[in-house]
């Protein structure tokens, strides 16, 4: 499999509002972007810090992932996510290695990205992301 | 603050023997360094990906910091660590920003660099490390 870096690192915030102003003005990181990725229930706001993305996610549905997240869990780190070279071929290749897939094909996500999640339950309590960049 | 990349990404894990089995033989990176740290009460063990390393963190006591964690919340992200130019500089502006810190001044971490580790409760739920190579 040809992970390349990590591409970002999601982290659950009630309100991105407040938290941007401890990225921005406390750690000096510059936010990008702002988007909602409406199927996801989330807004997100992005940050770069050499090749590392970090994105803050902020639920706009208690019922969504990340509402229940924090419900259950409070503010904190929520995943990360691996840049991979040939997203469908790393899912076969997980598959066959008894990796639980949340999706079984990349769908799309944030910036464009082709995304799939594995299930934390294999992969030693880390909900983690691989993303590959098509359009680059 | 000089935050220039995710200097590594901190992972509290049962057993390192276990989960280097899917970090190496699944994702395919390649442990480069197992090491314990006497005061930390831990284990650990790093991989390189891009510009930032996995270390995984095994508990060597129930009471230590990682053993308390993983009773708590289960395997997973334990924190997440910045490289920053000029550690100490950074310490005196985050707490002049009214950060908490854990650590007031730098101490040695894995890997001979000095680090410094800031609150949760001011970092969004987001347990955070500075850490500078001041051998490089």
């Amino acid at each position: 499999m040809n992970l390349t870096h990590i591409e970002h690192i999601g982290i659950a915030v009630r309100s991105i509002d407040e938290a941007r102003k401890y990225y921005e003005d406390v750690l000096g990181l510059k936010c990008y972007s702002v988007e909602e990725v409406a199927d996801q229930k989330v807004k997100t706001a992005f940050f770069k810090i050499g090749q590392t993305k970090i994105e803050l996610l902020e639920s706009t549905d208690p019922e969504g992932p990340i509402g229940k997240f924090i419900e259950k869990k409070g503010e904190g780190i929520h995943h990360i996510a691996f840049a991979v070279d040939g997203i469908e071929n790393a899912l076969q290749s997980l598959e066959k290695d008894g990796i639980r897939l949340i999706d079984q094909a990349p769908r799309r996500g944030a910036e464009g990205l082709d995304i799939a999640f594995l299930h934390p339950k294999s992969t030693f309590g880390v909900l983690t992301e691989l993303c590959e960049d098509k359009n680059k």
